[in-house]
C-alpha cells in the first residue's frame, strides 16, 4: 500500500473528507453539513471530528497510516502560514486554521490552501498535467476559477490573491460584473454565462428547438444548449459558437501570458469534453503568439471532476511533500 | 569597488555594451552599428570585440575586473542554453550565442536574456521593484513589452515564450493586431497607439491645440498630448483620458492575474510619471480583485531610462549569482 492522504473540501453548505492514494484515487469519504453560521472553533471541530471519524470507520490510524490532512477553502490562503486571511462565505478573517487542527489532531501534517489552487495542484500531481512544471486549470462554473503552476509553484503573488483570471477583462465596457469591472472574462465564459445566453436566446426565439429540450426556462442548465444544437437547432449552434469565441479570448490571453505546457478545464460545461476543445484548438493555432514553435500548449479536460476539492486537498500532501 | 558587470544591448540597429556596477550604474559605454544583414559569425564578433575594446579602453581586465557579460536581445531565449531561438530582427534559429562568446572570451561567465526579461531584471535587483519576488515592468514604447517575476524568477513559461502581455486582448473583436488577434493590449496602450490616437483625434478637430503644439502632424509623439492637455484643450483630454482607460484595463488584468508587489511602467509614454500614474491608481482603487486587503501593488516609473537594455543585460549577472 502507497501512501495516504486525507484531503477536506471545506464549503460553505458541506464539508467533503476523503482518503486518497498517490493516484489520487478516493478510497473512502464522509460528509458533514457546515451548518453555517458558525463560530471558528464549531467549524474547527467538524473538520477535526469528520477526520477522526473517516479514519475509525474505515481502520486507518491517524499519524500512522495517514500522516497529512489537507484543506482546500475558497479565499485567500496563506499557504505557508495555514492563515486563511479572508473567507466570505464564512465571515472569519486571519483564521488560523492549520494551527487549530494540529491541536486537535498532533502528530499529523497540515496543509491549507485556495481550492482553485488545490485542484490545479491536483491535475499536475495525478491528474492532466500530471509532471508539468507550468500548468493552468480554468473551472467554468458558477465563475471562472482558476489555478496556475509556474516552475512547479502554485502562482499566489505578493498578497496570496493571485490568478483571479476570471476577473480579466476580455471586452472593456463589456457585460457588468460582480467584482466592480465591466467585461470581465467569467461574465462571458463561465456556466451561468452560459445559462443566462441560453435563457435570452430562448426568449428571444419562441421556435428554437431549445424549448424542446428544456420547456421550462427555470430548469435550464449548462448542458441545455449542446443538446439542442445536437438536435440541429440554428439557435443554439449561435449561443455555443459565440460562448466559445469569447472562452478562447480568454485562454488564449492566458496563452500568451504564461505559455504553460497544459491548460486544464474543468467545471460543469467541461462535461462536454471534444465538443468544447475541437473548436477552442483551432483558434489557438490562429492566435497562440507562439503558434510558430515547436514546443506548445495542450489543451485537456481536467481529470478530476466532481470530487476534485477532496483530491485535491489530499494531494497538498505530495505537493508540499 | 563593489562587482563589476558587462552588459551588452543587442538591437537590430546598434549593440551597444556597457561596464555596470551593482547599483545599476553605467561606468562606461561603447557602441557599434549592428549592420543587419549579416551571417552569425559577424555579430558574434562584433558583440566580442566590444566587450574587448571596451574593457581596453577603460582599464578593465575581462575575467579579473569583470567576470560576466550578459546580453540582451529580442525574441525568444532559453536562458538556462543560452540559445536563441528565434529573432526576427536578425534571422537567426537556434543561435547557440552564449557557446559562441564563451570561446573567443574564455574565463568570463556569459548570460542570455530575453531584453524585456533583462528589464524587469534589472529593476527588482537595483531599480524601483528592489527585493520584490513579485513584480511587473511594462514597456509603453512601440508595442507593450512586458517582463515578469513571479517568486524571485522570470516567468519564461514552457517554451521560453511567457508573458507577451502586449498580446493579451482587452476588447474582443477590437482593433486589428499584427499578431492577429483584435483588441489586443498593445493596440491601445503603447506608444504607437497613442500617436496614432493623437492623430485621429487631430484630424477630427482642426481647432484642437494639438495643432499648436505639433503644426506637423507627421511629427506627433507620444508627449504632443500631453502638451496640449498642458494648454487646456479639450480634444487632448479625451485622447488621454481613452488611453489611460485601457492601460489602466490592462494593468488591473496584470494586478489581478499575478498580484504583484510592484508594477513598473517603462517606455516613452512613462516618462509623463505622476501624470500618467494617479489617474491609473484611481481605477486601480476601484477595480483591483484585492483591493480590499491591507498588501497590495505599488505602480511605479521604471528606475532604468535609455539605458535599461544595457544596464538590465549587465545585471544578469547578479541575478544568476
Amino acid at each position: 500500500m502507497g501512501k495516504l492522504y486525507i484531503g477536506v473540501d471545506l464549503g460553505g453548505t458541506n464539508i467533503v473528507a476523503g482518503v486518497v492514494n498517490e493516484a489520487g484515487e478516493i478510497l473512502c469519504k464522509k460528509s458533514v453539513k457546515t451548518d453555517l453560521p458558525q463560530p471558528e472553533y464549531v467549524i474547527e471541530g467538524k473538520i477535526c471530528n469528520l477526520c477522526k471519524e473517516l479514519c475509525a470507520e474505515n481502520g486507518y490510524k491517524l499519524g500512522e497510516d495517514i500522516t497529512s490532512i489537507g484543506i482546500g477553502t475558497p479565499g485567500n490562503v496563506n499557504s505557508e502560514t495555514g492563515v486563511v486571511g479572508f473567507n466570505v462565505n464564512f465571515g472569519y478573517i486571519d483564521w488560523h486554521l492549520k494551527e487549530k487542527v494540529m491541536e486537535q489532531i498532533p502528530g499529523v501534517e497540515v496543509y491549507i490552501e485556495n481550492d482553485a489552487n488545490s485542484a490545479v495542484i491536483a491535475e499536475v500531481i495525478a491528474g492532466c498535467a500530471k509532471g508539468c512544471e507550468h500548468a493552468v486549470i480554468l473551472t467554468l462554473g458558477t465563475g471562472v476559477g482558476a489555478g496556475v503552476i509556474v516552475d512547479g509553484k502554485v502562482l499566489d503573488g505578493y498578497n496570496q490573491s493571485a490568478a483571479e483570471i476570471g476577473h480579466m477583462v476580455i471586452s472593456a465596457g463589456g457585460r457588468q460584473c460582480n467584482c466592480g469591472r465591466k467585461g470581465c472574462f467569467e461574465r462571458y465564459s463561465s456556466a451561468t454565462a452560459l445559462i443566462q445566453d441560453t435563457k435570452e436566446a430562448m426568449l428571444a426565439n419562441p421556435d428554437s428547438k431549445l424549448w424542446n429540450v428544456c420547456p421550462d426556462i427555470g430548469r435550464v442548465n449548462a448542458k441545455t444548449v449542446f443538446d439542442a444544437n445536437e438536435l440541429g437547432d440554428e439557435t443554439a449552434k449561435q449561443v455555443i459558437d459565440k460562448y466559445i469565441e469569447y472562452l478562447a479570448c480568454g485562454i488564449i490571453n492566458v496563452v500568451n501570458i504564461f505559455q504553460p505546457e497544459v491548460v486544464c478545464l474543468g467545471g460543469g460545461v467541461s462535461n462536454q469534453k471534444e465538443g468544447l476543445i475541437n473548436p477552442i484548438k483551432e483558434y489557438l493555432d490562429n492566435e497562440d503568439y507562439a503558434r510558430h514553435l515547436m514546443k506548445r500548449v495542450t489543451l485537456k479536460i481536467a481529470t478530476f471532476r466532481n470530487d476534485a476539492g477532496v483530491i485535491g486537498a489530499a494531494l497538498l500532501g505530495v505537493y508540499n511533500a
